[in-house]
């Protein structure tokens, strides 16, 4: 995908975030990838109303190369792209129900998002709760990056959800099916059955993936 | 209605769907028929997004005629078509309150939704729910086409639901209702009042339906 | 108003019932007075696609004047617009807290809306439901006509509501403040404290009005 | 900013406010201050399609300069501009889960919104919520100006939101911001966990802010 695309998808996918009701006024930021650039919406930028002029060109080590001050919570998503390869887009939002069912479960989780569908688990798999960090903190950035080469899906306790997805659309689907799943899981007061242990296995084991061998952050 | 009208009908109907948030990302499928053919979504289509060039023409086999790789689900259609004359479009979508019912209840249901309304039961009778399949099993398949000789509407348990209509708009109208009564179930915790047993009796005799000579999948 | 206006208006109006998901699909039902005659939506008319020759032109005992076959709602519209001379639009919707709040209480009261507002109650005041009748029966808008000479917004059990406003506008706010309140006590499971009856009668007593001499259906 | 510029922002505000479902109908009113004038919706007017010509423009006692009669709730505006010299934007509305959260809580409250996130603390601080008084009243402008020097939102029980901010796009995110952290206590039953006081404590402390010195109204 062409470069002039890729921004184009970041700034429609701001919108529909937006338009979805899964950010709302400046909250979240975005960004994708192209090659070793990393094209991230501005600190205080409204993802509803995202422009291309509120974009900041940077490198994978933060350095600003064009344009305004980045996100402040431009380090996660540095910690994706420089931890798995195939992420080209990475979306920081802060949907109700998925901040909701946070405040419900205990402080930090291997395994946060009940699995109610397959196209959840397939999409995001399992999906880690780092605990309450301050917006732009360090230690919410360190959190992130430890999780970063196992979960492309991470949820920050009382915050929302950090993705990356291979670009915009792949990214937004699995905001999408955490913040369904979440949604199941308040409305159902946790009570809702999700898939069992054997038919989990069975997704990895038809995408060839395992849980295994996962190096967890220490 | 002639194909080009039911193929705008097709592409506006799947947008709606998104819209109304029925679906979301690159899940659901949706289809209509012509004569001995169909037009189904390709898989991966965004449904929100959906043009004409991602229309796959199948034969009432499977058989691609013209166009991409058709949806995976595309047999639990072509099943609602082979056995309902009538149908002239099939939808498939994931929508929230009818997967979060899903998980409350239990594996298998021959009557899944609680009648709420006489609105819902008109549209959609009696709707049951298959067990969890994985996505594009034949398993999944061969459930669907089970029940599709005598219902129009199936629940899929952690999946979602699979509604066949005369045209899409009928279709549609079969999804808002099961998802509205879904809903109700979901918010009232199952303990709102449905309809009457002599009030369901009532409207199926006005319709001139009955449930008692229904075949059930053995 | 002219006449014109007052269709510009019902048109639109059903249209932004349809994106408030307070009606789906060919559901509900809208009409404006002009003099002695009603313009309705016909039968089997989408709300959020309705287009000034899907109206149909009738008297107020529900001669059809000009069109094709008016909602088969029709005699509730005429029983608002009979009993309340200031009625200069009425609608019918499914919204879905309406319906799910109806599901909760007894089979019939009258006063139905726990009034956690003032909005709501300056604009709706008591609202009264009828049990469970089927969809177009006479005994439906018999049961709707006894309520209308005392209130312009009717609560059907299982069915949704019946509102009546001097034009769509006036109307459309009486829907959305009944569904809003109902939204809260299914929320909040019935818990949430409404107005006390001093601050209810207060309004009242500042806006002349009153609920005693109120005739009652027998 | 431009003062039309700002009365741009005002309108686009106010339609965005009918379009999140932050208010209906005729309900609400918004303004913007300019110098020593301020801009106000007129009475009656609907915020989902507020025009220009539906702006008041008065001073800060509230005499009318320009335009028609304005919102009966411009006291509630005044009040805010005159205390908090840093306000250019006042948003009220009736969001339905700050309304269904004040019915469920005691009559009133220095501390109403429990804080799940650092965004709502960040930008709404400590939310008081004034016991219900009917619209309009003098006692309730009252009850809002006594905040006003500490608050800059302030929850009015049974009724909605009062925010005021440096301009229409802060205001709206505090409006957003309340309603989210409502949601969320309402669908947890208030079961979830809000941040602990240390971790607010250390939000004010970088903000550089304090409760403690706080005037309360006596």
């Amino acid at each position: 995908m062409s470069l002039s695309k890729k921004i184009d998808e970041l700034i429609a996918a701001s919108r529909a975030l937006y338009d979805r009701k899964l950010i709302h006024a400046a909250g979240g930021n975005t960004s994708i990838r192209d090659g070793d650039l990393v094209w991230i919406s501005q600190t205080g930028a409204e993802l509803g109303k995202l422009t291309e002029d509120e974009l900041v060109k940077v490198d994978l080590e933060g350095k600003v190369l064009e344009g305004g001050v980045p996100s402040k919570e431009m380090a996660m998503h540095l910690a994706m792209y420089r931890a798995r390869e195939s992420a080209g887009a990475v979306i920081h939002v802060h949907p109700t129900y998925s901040i909701a069912l946070s405040t419900l479960i205990g402080e930090e989780s291997e395994d946060a998002v009940p699995p109610y569908t397959m196209a959840f688990y397939v999409r995001a798999g399992r999906v880690p709760m780092i605990p309450y960090h301050p917006s732009g903190a360090h230690s919410l950035h360190e959190a992130v990056e430890a999780f970063a080469p196992a979960h492309h899906a991470v949820m920050l306790r009382q915050h929302g959800l950090v993705v990356a997805g291979a670009d915009m659309s792949t990214a937004i689907g699995v905001v999408e099916e955490v913040e369904q799943c979440c949604q199941i899981a308040v409305a159902t007061g946790l009570k809702g059955a999700p898939l069992t242990d054997a038919q989990l296995r069975a997704i990895d084991a038809a995408m060839g993936r395992s849980w295994d061998n996962v190096t967890r952050p220490s």
